[in-house]
């Protein structure tokens, strides 16, 4: 066959396991910094590549080839069960996901669907089968959290403060849960589908819950996080949850039945181990440091590297996703120095 | 005269002094949520009310009278003191300030002037006089920081992320060094004119910094924050230093010549008290909460309370600042709260 050995190197880290060093992915390693990717996009929208598998394969690969990372992440948006449940989404260019059809009352949530990945997304199974007979690394599936999810949903698209999504959760707390619990099973099925279809850890992504105190977390969120970690654990494959501007949950977090904690630059990995958090940790650069001089850019993994190699369960990533005017040599070399850094 | 006597609950607070009762102000407590601005602003755009004293006391005025406040603060914007030293800035409604000429390179931060507040900006002055000579309560003058009036300058306009920002400060740390200097003193010589002209109180927002690792925070940040604090020390009136997201930095403020610290509702004041923060805090409801049954409200304010009278020196606020869609009877009920409930 000619392929490369399997590397797991990835799997071992998320189970704190030894590993011969240290891993690295990019969250949003695939997209508008890559000329390739910018390329095939002026032949096909944002989920026309989603939908069909050949191109979602290929891009998803792309950076694996290209960079040189431990594992690959699955070509999607968090957006992309949300159309089959009745969501008008479109992801408009230099925007984001901006909603046609947004929350506002109570009917607009029963109004949502429940989702049947192998009729409603079958696509994304396809593109999961072939990916596995493709790649010699893992494969993360992944999805967006409730609260991030509704946030669009509430908001009509991004926002900055989340005024009218964290007031539809005080003021209509029982419709609150009812969109949270429609949620949840969305991802639970999503990621069991995806799972099913060969994923071999998947992603969490609740990008914006970092605007959430922790008395509202512990009261409006955690209980739908733990159930969607409960549901996969029975699985049995790593499990990652990621937000941003978020340390001021991770006293919760470390409850959650999840296998990994994915962190951002506002907190460093020794801080997070002294607040007690046992669990496999991955991040935390900040991805503007991409658009630094070599010299920098270097500085900071290598501080970063030494935290994380300190005990087995570290995974080196970003702290957000690589944006468009990050360049892929810088990518490159980072992973290369990430690789030869921590070489045992 | 007919006027009430001074209310210097405020200004008490900002020293740690005893109190008859916890005061309250809030963050852009004039702007779109109250009808009447709405109707003002029918009339002028946001720059011709910045401009025309009469009007701009005006508009400072409306909230202490309406919702019975302890403290105005001067309206305006941390871009009122960019137009004069050559930026091109317009108040795009719905965007926020969006630039015409961006910052790319060093000669662009070379192109910056130096501020004459008493030539370029005699509306300002004027304002400040006409409302000394009306208020009852504290008149807090304002500043935009260096850090997020660059992020601003950078960007072209608001951002979620800063990367060029912080791209700029991490590749070029000398030209980063010579803008936040000019910043500076255009922050310390705009304060210095407010103070002289009768602002009792100055708050600087450095509304983004919460973007910023605490590292990076120490390395290119907290030198000009030390530099402007100790500038405005000389001048007697107390100070104030607000960032949103910020609760990571909170170690290294503690060491800044400031007398105020205003936090969001990420940390509660018990937390930020054990981190060894002694200075007077402000804050720190989730802005969000006005959307909520008065009930909830009323005890997420109760919690914060309990924690703020625990010792001098402090000032009840939102965590940011008041948005379109809150309401001015919310507001009211919950001043009148603050005082009913905290008084001795």
């Amino acid at each position: 066959m000619g392929q490369k050995p399997f590397n797991d190197t990835f799997l071992k880290a998320c189970r704190r396991e030894e590993v011969p060093y240290t891993p690295v992915w990019y969250m949003r390693q695939a997209g508008r910094y890559q000329p390739e990717y910018r390329e095939i996009r002026k032949q096909y929208s944002f989920f026309e590549i989603n939908d069909n598998p050949e191109v979602c394969a290929k891009v998803t690969r792309l950076p694996v080839e290209q960079l040189g990372v431990d594992a690959a992440i699955l070509f999607a948006d968090i957006m992309t069960p949300l159309k089959p449940i009745g969501v008008d989404v479109d992801i408009v260019p230099g925007k984001g996901p901006m909603i046609g059809n947004p929350i506002r009352t109570v009917a607009d949530v029963n109004r949502l669907r429940a989702i049947a990945p192998q009729r409603d997304l079958p696509f994304i199974g396809d593109t999961i089968q072939l990916l596995r007979e493709q790649l010699s690394v893992p494969l993360i599936g992944f999805a967006g959290a409730p609260f991030t999810l509704s946030s669009y949903l509430i908001e009509g698209g991004p926002s900055k403060d989340y005024h009218k999504t964290k007031g539809f959760m005080y003021a209509y707390p029982e419709e609150w849960q009812a969109l949270m619990d429609k949620l949840a099973d969305v991802t639970i099925d999503y990621l069991t589908y995806q799972i099913a279809s060969g994923a071999q850890a998947v992603q969490v992504f609740d990008s914006w819950i970092g605007s959430v105190g922790a008395d509202d977390y512990e009261a409006y969120i955690a209980p739908t996080m733990e159930k969607i970690f409960t549901a996969l654990k029975a699985t049995g494959v790593p499990t990652i949850y990621f937000g941003s501007g978020a340390a001021h949950l991770l006293p919760i977090w470390n409850h959650l039945p999840v296998d990994v904690l994915s962190i951002d630059w506002r907190i460093d990995i020794q801080a997070a181990r002294a607040l007690g958090i046992e669990k496999a940790l991955q991040g935390n650069l900040d991805p503007s440091t991409l658009l630094a001089p070599w010299e920098f850019l270097e500085k900071k993994a290598k501080a970063i590297l030494d935290q994380g190699m300190a005990q087995p369960g570290y995974i080196f990533n970003l702290g957000h996703g690589v944006f468009p005017e990050a360049n892929v040599s810088q990518l490159q070399r980072l992973t290369k120095f990430i690789h030869d850094y921590t070489k045992k």
